[in-house]
């Protein structure tokens, strides 16, 4: 495992993968684990996480997304899509599960119900979408942060037509909707992006201290 | 450094601090520094992040945060606050700092400067300020990973009155707004709710297979 700070300055936006290089189980097996474990608001993880190995799929998924490399060349991509039907269905079934996991009984968790249910219960559905989205950012931001320390490639990647990737997952019928992607894998050696200066604000722009 | 999985399990949004254990230097150093080093669409990092260690403010905040007792008794409370004016001067300071960074004229970055600008130009307001919340919480996952790797506690927050947040901070006035916070620091011995056993979906329900 790389040093955290050597390990985020190591990583990029990876736009070449060297397509002969695959994650071993071990690796991604690992990525995996990070991103279901990944903390989410109640630790709800209101999203799913489509994990594409078919080739044909990812050649249609990479024509919805402007024709980026990774999407077919990197060992894996990922996508997530956030849950657009947040309603008391998911309390109820995070709830028992809660209860499953802790070996207690459902209604015990009573209290805990009606707060989280509080949370969702008085949005409209696009609100609770755009919340669900952000905590897939946060899974996001986990799997980056992993990836890079065990020293794994990614490409985190917002621009793609969104509507496409529903289309082309079948993710409408499951109540999902695509909100990012992220592929996984080892960079080629050819990859010039590789070598370009990491910019980033300053500790003095981007932090405001309020002593 | 912990091994990646075994700190995910570790860590827990922790729900009480002891409020003699501080981070030292090294320990927020290198947590500051892996926000700052975070991946974000671009790199063009749309929000702030404030750092409060005044005690008058941080019971303000706590105020309106429900009272959640790590707001002040954390060894370090920070929030993430997204840009509201995201726009033309946005990407105009961020293409000068890639230019000074890569040490190459501003106008070798047009190209560059018109797609970041095409993100964000046709926007509402609204819509811009939420992509940058999410930025945030990508921001947030490579914060919560970083702080279990190396072992120190963290609690992830949302829930807290905005408006309020804002107002005590004084972001109106800077274009930000408050979209998450986190506390950071060490368990307190009696935190009853780091016995309980993570809940979390099983790889089966949490992950989609397109083979």
């Amino acid at each position: 495992m790389k040093d955290l700070i050597e390990a985020l300055n190591w990583r990029y936006a990876t736009k070449m993968y060297d397509p002969e290089k695959k994650l071993n189980d071990e690796q991604i097996n690992a990525l995996l684990e990070a991103v279901r474990l990944t903390p989410t608001s109640f630790g709800l993880q209101p999203f799913r996480v489509i994990i594409i190995s078919n080739a044909a799929v990812r050649a249609k998924l990479r024509d919805a997304g402007y024709g980026q490399s990774p999407i077919t060349d990197a060992s894996h991509f990922l996508v997530f899509a956030a849950k657009t039907d947040l309603g008391i269905k998911t309390v109820d079934e995070f709830i028992a599960l809660t209860a499953a996991v802790r070996n207690k009984p459902n209604d015990s968790f009573n209290e805990y119900h009606k707060m989280v249910l509080g949370m969702i219960a008085n949005n409209a559905p696009e609100q609770n979408t755009a919340w669900a989205a952000r905590q897939a950012y946060i899974a996001l931001g986990t799997l980056l942060t992993a990836a890079a320390i065990t020293e794994i490639d990614a490409t985190p990647m917002e621009g793609f037509d969104h509507e496409g990737f529903d289309e082309v997952l079948g993710l409408k019928k499951l109540n999902l909707t695509a909100v990012v992607a992220a592929a996984l894998g080892f960079r080629a050696a050819g990859d010039e992006y590789a070598k370009l200066k990491k910019v980033r604000f300053s500790k003095e722009k981007l932090f405001i201290e309020i002593k």
